[in-house]
Formats: C-alpha cells, sequence, structure tokens
C-alpha cells in the first residue's frame, strides 16, 4: 500500500500519459482534478489487489467521450455522483475504487470519488493502457457483469443502464448519452469482488504508471536520454523518430478520430510513419506497412518524454514513437476478439510487436 | 369503471386514431397487442381518477419512437419491463396504470402491461391527444416529476433515467437511447399519486376514445355519414376534403416528420391544404395560411371515418381533414410554452380553432 503524494500524482500524469498510447483525456487535466480533490477532502491510498479483503464491493469509475471536449469541459464530481447513483441503485456501498484504464485523466479519475468517500483505490486497472470504448475492459472480457453501470453529468442528468445485452450494448448506450450530455461525462460500473478483480484486472498499473513517471523525471533532472529511461523502465521499443507533417482530426460520435502523419528524422530520414487513433492510437504504418498493432501501444513522446495524447498532437512538433507490448490478457483469443484490429474495423491481422 | 371487452379495442382504435392527430402509433398494431394481452392475461378494469384509492400508485407507460418503425418492429412486453424495472428502482409496486397519450397504439399500450400485473387502467391520458415528445405532458407540464423514468427495448436493453434538469431532457437522453434500440422502445414513469393524476391528467380520454369510435362504427352500420358522426360526438369542424397529392416522409432523429398536401375536392375545389407533422400532425396550411395549429388536433379520415396515421398517407388517397379544439390544460401559457406552435420550431402565434 502506497498514500498518493503531490509528487506521485507528477509522475503518474508522466508514466500514464506514455502507457495511455494517446488517449485516456488529457494527463495534465487528470493532475489538477485530482491534486484538487486530495487538497479537499485528503489523500488516498493505493491498495494491491492482492491486499484487498475478500468481502471488498470494488466500483469502477471512468470519464467517457472525446477527449478534445474533456480538455474544454472539464469534470467536476460527476464520477462520484456516478458512484452514489450506482450504489443507490445495489444497495451497497462501495470499499475501493478502481481505474478504468491507465491512461491520461483518467488513471487518476478515480482519486477524485475515493478521496470524497475516503475509501482506497485498487492498484489496477481494466485495460492495463487506454482504448476508447467502454467494453474493451479485461473485466468484462473475462466475464465479469458490465451492468449496472451510471452515467451522470456536470448539469444534474444521471442515468443508469440497469441491464444490457452485452457489454458493447452498454458502451452503444452509454455513447448515445453521453453525446447528449455534450460528450463528456462520468461513469461507474459494479461492484466487483476482490476475486473478480484479482482474476480480471491488470495488476500494479498505477504502480508501474508512477515508477515510469519517476524514471523519465530522473533522467530529465540528470540531463539524460528519456526515450531510454523509458525502455529500461517499462519494456518496448522505438518504432520512429520524425516531425508531424499532417494531422487530420475530427469529433465524430463521440470520439477523437484521425490520422497523424511524420516525415522521419535522423535514422529514420526518408521514411514517414501514419498513425490512426480513435481517441487511442491504434495502428503504426511505416512505409505502409504495419510495425505496430493494437492491442499493442503505441505512445509519441517529446525530447523531453512527454506523452503528447492525440487531441494535442500538431504540425511540427518533433516527436519519438515508441512501441510496447500489449498486456498477457489482451493477446489471447478472447481478448483479441474485444480489441484487436478487428474490432477496430480493420481488416488485418494481429501480429506481436517485433523485439 | 368498466372492464375492456374485444368490440371496445375496435372502438377506441377508431376514437383514439382520430384524437391521436396522425400519431401515437398505429391504432390496428396496438389493437392486436392490446386483445393478444387481454387473451393471455385476462382483460382489464378501466377506473375513473376520481375512484382511484388516495394511496394508488399509478405508472404511466408509453412507446417512444418512430411510428414508421413500429409499425414494422413490433413491441412484445417490453412496457411490462419497463413497468417492473421503475418498480424495481423505486422499491414500490404500481397499483394502476395510465396511458401517456390518447393517440393510436399508444392510447392501449398501457393495458398490456396492467393485464400481465393484473392492475386497473385509469380513464385518462397526459396529452388528451397524442404529441411526438415525451415532456409534451400535462402531468410534467403542472409540476410532476419527469423522473425517475424506465426505458426498456426488446432485445433485452434496460436503462433508467434517474434524474434529469427537466423533461425536456429526459425526452432527449431517451431518445437517443431509443435511436440505439431500433428506433421504437417503451417505457414506464411515476410513480404518481392519485391527486397527481386527478390534478394534471386529462380525465375520461379512454371513454372518449370508445365512444367516438362506437358512434363512427354506428354510423358505418347504417350507412350514414361517418364525419357527422364524428363531429356530433365530440366537436370539431370539417378543415378541407381533397386528395392527397403529394407526401414527403422522413424516418430521422427517432421521428417520421414530413409534409402532406392535398388537392381540394367538393367544396374546396380549387384550393390546397398543406399539413406538417412531427409524427403527428402540427399545423394545417390552407393556401398558405395557417387555419389549425398545434395544441389544437387536426386529424385526417377517409370516407369511412378510419383515421390515417401519418406514416400510412399516400397519394391518391381520398380524405377528410378534420379540426379540434385542444384541452384547455393546452391552451394556458403554461401549457402553450410545451406543445405551442413555438415548441416546435414555428415562429407563429397559437391561434384557437375558429368555430
Amino acid at each position: 500500500m502506497w498514500r498518493v503524494t503531490e509528487a506521485d500524482l507528477e509522475a503518474i500524469a508522466i508514466g500514464a500519459g506514455i502507457l495511455g498510447t494517446g488517449g485516456g483525456g488529457n494527463p495534465y487535466v487528470g493532475k489538477l482534478r485530482a491534486r484538487q480533490a486530495i487538497r479537499e477532502f485528503g489523500s488516498v491510498d493505493i491498495l494491491s489487489p492482492e491486499d484487498l479483503p475478500d468481502d471488498a464491493r470494488i466500483v469502477c469509475v471512468g470519464i467517457i467521450g472525446a477527449p478534445t471536449v474533456g480538455n474544454e469541459k472539464i469534470p467536476d464530481y460527476q464520477s462520484y455522483y456516478a458512484l452514489r447513483a450506482l450504489e443507490a441503485f445495489v444497495g451497497e456501498t462501495a470499499t475501493a475504487m478502481l481505474p478504468n484504464e491507465i491512461g491520461g485523466t483518467n488513471s487518476v479519475e478515480s482519486f477524485v470519488p475515493a478521496s470524497i468517500a475516503r475509501i482506497p483505490v485498487v492498484d489496477a486497472d481494466g485495460m492495463g493502457r487506454a482504448f476508447p470504448e467502454f467494453q474493451m475492459k479485461t473485466f468484462f472480457t473475462y466475464g465479469v457483469p458490465c451492468a449496472p453501470m451510471a452515467l451522470a453529468d456536470e448539469k444534474g442528468n444521471t442515468t443508469i443502464i440497469s441491464e444490457a445485452v452485452d457489454a458493447r450494448w452498454v458502451e452503444r448506450m452509454a455513447r448515445a448519452l453521453t453525446i447528449q450530455m455534450g460528450s463528456a461525462a462520468c461513469y461507474a460500473v459494479g461492484p466487483m469482488t476482490a476475486d473478480q478483480v484479482r482474476r480480471t484486472a491488470v495488476p500494479h498499473t498505477l504502480t508501474l504508471a508512477r515508477d515510469l513517471g519517476r524514471a523519465v523525471q530522473q533522467a530529465r533532472n540528470v540531463h539524460a536520454d528519456t526515450t531510454e529511461a523509458i525502455l529500461n523502465s517499462c519494456g518496448g521499443k522505438v518504432l520512429f523518430q520524425g516531425k508531424i507533417s499532417d494531422v487530420e482530426r475530427r469529433t465524430t460520435g463521440g470520439f477523437s478520430k484521425g490520422t497523424v502523419l511524420i516525415e522521419g528524422t535522423r535514422a529514420d530520414q526518408g521514411h514517414k510513419m501514419t498513425i490512426e487513433f480513435q481517441n487511442e492510437n491504434l495502428i503504426a504504418w511505416m512505409d505502409g506497412n504495419p510495425v505496430c498493432i493494437v492491442p499493442d501501444l503505441i505512445c509519441i513522446v517529446d525530447e523531453t518524454g512527454e506523452p503528447i495524447t492525440t487531441e494535442l498532437l500538431r504540425y511540427g512538433f518533433r516527436v519519438t514513437v515508441l512501441g510496447f507490448p500489449a498486456p498477457k490478457l489482451w493477446t489471447t483469443t478472447q481478448g483479441l476478439a474485444v480489441v484487436g484490429p478487428n474490432a477496430f474495423g480493420y481488416n488485418l491481422e494481429y501480429s506481436p510487436l517485433k523485439g
């Protein structure tokens, strides 16, 4: 167990920005929100899944919507409202919170309701990275119920998806509601048991994000190579180095979708990389060949090791593109059915990132 | 109190088709569904609002969506599922059902859950006609809460709008969900008290619809003028007689919207009537001048007095257009703010139908 400090939030913002593969919402916004909650209501404890009491009732919260919108329409306490609506619906009180994904602002969104409710956050998440759609969680992929799910906006609207055919239907209905709510809202789903979390969540990812962020900070402090620090901390490889020459981006259907084109520099001079994204980076093509395919992680960082989320990509940025292997829960047949390239409409086989 | 017979359903289908002003869903479909439920689970009693016990808990149910879709995707028992979801949410059991509107299939939709749950239906509704949007109910206009509201589809999806800024927000969220559910779903809202129903519902409209339908049937049986029978039964006037020369209709945003053009015959030879609709007929223009304006009722019938709902309008039909004054609850300032021409986007003042 560890107690979150403001320094931890700085480190997590970097680490979860990298693991978020361009999505999960702006990490800077998340850091400020979590810091504000901690200052106002007190810090939160991060509890390893192994240390959960067997009778724990764990609720997963997250922000749903387009990061382009989430950057401007910043949530207040609606993940707490969603938690309370879910608790009222099931007639139980949560004893711990769980991040929906380890990406951007979503990696620390659970700190807000946890701080207000004075309960710990589990050191785990439902993706081991970030993904754009609700059903793309290890929990549901491995049999945890996807409903009830509560959704709240900042205006005072609260809805509960009480029964759904499957998690894709929850996504479909919640996305339609989110668009009406202004393309950014907060949800709570569960509660889950300790056993369910231990069996189906990606463990220790908050610690991973914090340690990854610290490694980048330390490299910056001594003017060392931040890319090397990242690769030393969590594996992976450099996919490409270059300058952004074009960004095509649209906020559509409650998502930020688009493509970024990068012209190679240094060792990649004369080559081109195209990365397609739907909130998160999905596929990296080098000179027309796929070199990193979802669910493997594609992360764009600047020369200080700072991750650049998809809604902040701009013409002219000098960037390094990194690839990391996906958590093992995603590379099974069941996992690939939910988050493999076909799930995003690509007629492409997943092949693991080459070492 | 009266107990519904199959003959009553035949009569209500005609009467509620007329009062539905083109909307409320196809009355024929509603008749078949209600008949099936009554045959399977037993008939239902129609209870006057005055006869409700003071501790009654009354739930209003209805179908939401585009009638063009509702004609093909016929509901099964999802208004009953919506009722049960609402009851589970509030922790109370309904003691009576209430029709959302006295129009088309919706006028008898409440018979289905009432028959299954073996509870009576209140002889009243929330519109005294049909309207396309959820917030257009006398209940909400006169202060009854618009949430919680449960929405269910035929696939197994159930949602609850537990809190909403206002009834327009319920409409907005429920419509977005309905579109995902396939543009036709069923809802339950309440429960209301006996006092709320007596104070805010339009009373005795099931009896009105039945008696109006009987008057048309009797006129048909003796080859008398069915138009005259309608006007004798519930007031109103003939607005126009003619032949449909064009129908423009689209299923959009979860509604059936469009315009019908009628070329005058007989006394109206040389004149033209245009009627604009959004599920229901909204404004009738004669030679470019508005002659009947929402919330007043515009009904299109054929020469046998059979009402023609907007999704069944076809080129070549010989029709009579009738106008009826709106229920008094709608012609107040509060009422017109919710269902007057401005509420439908028209820059037009309401002026009551001329006698």
